[in-house]
């Protein structure tokens, strides 16, 4: 930490923070230069943050220099992890597709949506059962009925079930169905399902929130992990910005941002992140090519009649363009695109 | 709504969505123009929503025109409602003061930090028992130990209690203390906890969320709204830009914008918009000026000594200065400020 | 300046930045800490700059302490400027209303425009006679003829004349028949035109770029200064945010803190920020609430007939109001309305 | 356009703008919904545009259908373009790749740069002869001398060259020197420049406003096509965001979305949008991905000696990666890499 002083700052007022940084059993290195001073501390962080030191007198700021993140930091884990979903692997090296419907509306739907993703290489399969919604009036999922959907098509596809959770009092009942549980961009600050989902025994998809520095991302999965699950696989989904002509803007140079910063798997969202069926295919090439570990993307058998999202679902000859992608392009890169277990395996 | 049809499209495209509409029980009216024919849906917006009509062949732009909130619209109820917290308004003609320390940290230093909200002019306590932190390792608050401080320092001063309330499960249990709930800006999309809040019989104080439009802001008051709390008063906090002098940047035309779309009464929080204390008292004042119904305002006595957001509390001579501005600026607006109860009057 | 270097630094990492910084006639403050060290620097900052210091090895970051401007600085001037254009003072003090057509037209809708002008309590005349238009199909002004028409109304009216300019070659042309040279929200950026403008012998008008800092903004402010023009007015006219309420989101903050950190006027323009006639009356007081040195205003006899923002222009009923409130608010908080010449007094 | 009536609005109100339409020489076609009135315009929209239908008693709004622009866009000129720089094509079905070093400091840092440039794919050499700088006192580009060096390491290395011109005055100087002129992102909406490349007998690179939307880019460009000038390449540059982990947020989207509005082909700098060297490659394999025509790359011999922008350049082993990556992933997107002209074929 470094704490600026004021030009007009005194040595009274320099010695102060000295003296407040000692009793707090750190050390404080005064520079001395021709228009102000500053001090830099050295010590346990998370003690100076306490001693509100931009409140004394002749501070200027308070500068952090280390990242506020210690359990995700690839500082204290410099390799990079694998987390496993239902026998899946995310991680380095490998290419992991997740797909399916945004919503479960039918047992059919979701059945045929799964067979859309085995085709366009997905190992595991997506579908929301809790949605969060902006307005009141639009539909918010099947609930519990939907879970149940889910479970019923990974038996008869083989596919792991990724599923959004939206409230802390669900995660027991989410979990008891799915391999993963999906925090989204509206819950990524919702500080209780954090910890609810931090004591969970399934691995985790966080979604950046759409307002999410890179840092605040971090933050919330150090939230997850202070409760001791280090499964949790970060996945950029668009932040919002000026630009109007997609729905959010992806931030594609968050991939290798948050994989220099953490140790975590970073995974795209292509579909949610333009909002637009003609986006999917350009970021989803973008992702792997920016080194992502993973897409997830929005399928849906019949996209004019979806109950959500029906805009931006991939159908039809879009799937068989998405695997020819899947098939080519991570080999350049060095990864391997992972196997989705077929129903004879699982069988 | 308008259809917008693509230059390509052709008349069999156009007749598809005209009757779609119809069988949704809609009129569609067709404009044809020299470049692109354009079509206009009179009905119920909330049944062609459900049309997916942006996924039909020709159609380029589906524009929604009508608001897509209903209760807490002005449309549907012109006049401007005034929100009572235990026998406190907040509305038209009013000028209300909500004050108090941002954390709830001891007995004494909420007492200390009401009567300095006495003293600039409040007629509300606010102060925080849960509180939502970026980092997990910083101070989360005392839970029900502050609650009941607060509870206390109602009964010595009179002033009834604002606080927040961040999961859906403990809404019944701030509610046994509270006089008002509040929803904080990283919860505005909490959509379990908006319908919490909606079912409990307490007024709410919905802050906007830092990433949210006013669009968004008024659809969260909706799902409160649906659940028949109608008792909403909405918050300007400050939205997320490029800008970092200041932590937020307060936007302050959302308080008329927000006034002219929904009947709810708008305050604005200028302590946790600009994050510096040196802020509050200009945009206190650029609040009233604009035509808030009230502000909330950060007071702390010893903020260095502050275990949250020390840096932007009101302390000594701003407590003063602050009043001043109460007793001066609201009354030439055609405001009257709204009169705290007396130690005598609650005796 | 602060380096900070990476954990993984090595001393002669370290002793290599302590080497460079000597070497460019600086000091090194060596911070060595358990997780990483930091090193201060003391001396000349644009000096360190040209170092590179953070392509060197085992830095992970550079933070720059101080501001990077310095004639417009209040560190080296802490009292606040006054610009006097064509005797009418923009300070401290004063609150100085500058209105007229966003663009001029005609000779007699121009002078209708001042009159009304005066009749809102201004002392300065506005009008466009260069205008930047995003679209290449929309009028683009009138050129030297709406100039002279400037100058003919000022002769009129008394009203001293402050005209954009948008092109270095044309800075002579205007300055000829302009009391103060406008430069708009979009070149602010444009160096060239601000190094004409700081060899013009007119005060300038400095408009913030939509997507500029105050920091940039300032430094914007230091090109016009380093040619000997320090004749500045800085006007906050709204930055681009996500919000699409409003054309732009008047940054009401950036007033005391520019007011702050530079010793320049700063005004606010409360009818480009918002681009709605209905929120110019609710801004307008916001910024004088806000400590604002003046104001700038768009107003239009005929705004449904006007070539250019009409949307926003006051008009009729507007200009009482308007009056009343430049009347009665300023004075509230210490400040004397800037009174216009009248044509007696000029004449 | 669409007109939008409020809900109270009049038959008299809704009379009047049909009225104005038709004098207008367009039809206005009106859709009567339950809650409001919607008008459907149909006819030449730049007159519309001129009536200010939204200064009208009844109107709530008035929402363009069609794109501001005709020259640049797709809608009449459904294929899409090549340019041609120096006989260097940039186009659909090639990968061009530009680069050299941000600024041109000496004559030998020029040639190593362009010499690192052909090593690494590029055919065309890009270098900063007068730079717009945020700070006036950073270094301003060596000018004319500049454009020599340029002019002189095009003859040794057969690299036509690109490079920006910042003033009207200065295009025909640029022009004589160079084989594209580039405007940069600050002088994006600098009209005058716009209109003067518009004139010169130079393909034009053009910048995307670090706060510009797609459309406005895109306004810019018919700006330049007007003069008759329509070799025009667009360059997606990185535009301002709330996330400060990167310089500017890469707006990958950005890509596809600008080559279906537009014919023009559509690059990408992956150097200046992320300010950050390890960033270059992924961001290099993410454009190429998502289907741009092009990169632009700083490289320089020497980073840290570099007098502009050394943080973000190439050099050394980034080079034969860069090198890697251009072999093969444009042919796996069926594109082929632009071939420079070796000296070879020069001479």
């Amino acid at each position: 930490m470094v704490v600026v002083m004021a030009p007009e700052a005194t040595q009274a007022d320099i010695e102060q923070i000295v003296t407040l940084v000692s009793a707090a059993g750190g050390e404080a290195f005064v520079s001395r230069g021709v228009s102000r001073t500053i001090i830099g501390l050295v010590g346990d962080v998370h003690e100076f943050g306490a001693l509100n030191l931009r409140s004394y007198r002749g501070v200027t700021d308070v500068i952090r220099i280390s990242v506020p993140y210690k359990l995700v930091s690839r500082e204290n884990h410099p390799g990079r992890s694998t987390v496993t979903v239902g026998g899946v692997p995310i991680g380095p090296g490998h290419l992991t597709v997740i797909a399916g419907p945004c919503t479960v509306e039918t047992a059919d739907q979701t059945l045929a949506a799964a067979m859309m993703a085995q085709a366009a290489g997905a190992s595991l399969l997506r579908g929301g059962a809790f949605k969060p919604r902006t307005s009141p009036y639009a539909f918010q999922g099947l609930g519990e009925a939907g879970l149940r959907i889910l479970a019923e098509v990974r038996a008869e596809t083989g596919l792991p079930v990724v599923t959004e959770v939206i409230d802390p009092a669900s995660v027991d009942l989410v979990s008891s169905y799915a391999d993963m549980l999906q925090v989204g961009t509206r819950s990524m600050q919702n500080f209780a399902l954090l910890q609810a989902v931090g004591s969970a025994d399934r691995p985790v998809l966080l979604k950046r929130g759409m307002n999410a520095t890179v840092e605040e991302w971090l933050m919330a999965a150090e939230y997850i992990a202070q409760r001791s699950n280090l499964d949790i696989v970060l996945c950029e989904r668009g932040i919002r910005t000026f630009e109007t002509a997609t729905r959010n803007t992806l931030d594609i140079s968050a991939v290798p941002v948050a994989q220099r910063l953490s140790h975590l798997p970073v995974i795209v969202d292509p579909s949610h992140s333009g909002g637009r069926r003609d986006l999917v295919l350009p970021l989803s090439r973008a992702a792997i090519a920016a080194g992502a570990d993973g897409i997830i993307v929005d399928v849906h058998p019949h996209p004019a009649a979806a109950l959500c999202d029906g805009d931006q679902a991939l159908t039809g000859a879009d799937i068989d363009e998405l695997a020819a992608t899947v098939r080519t392009l991570p080999q350049l890169l060095g990864r391997t695109v992972t196997a989705g277990r077929t129903l004879s395996t699982v069988a």
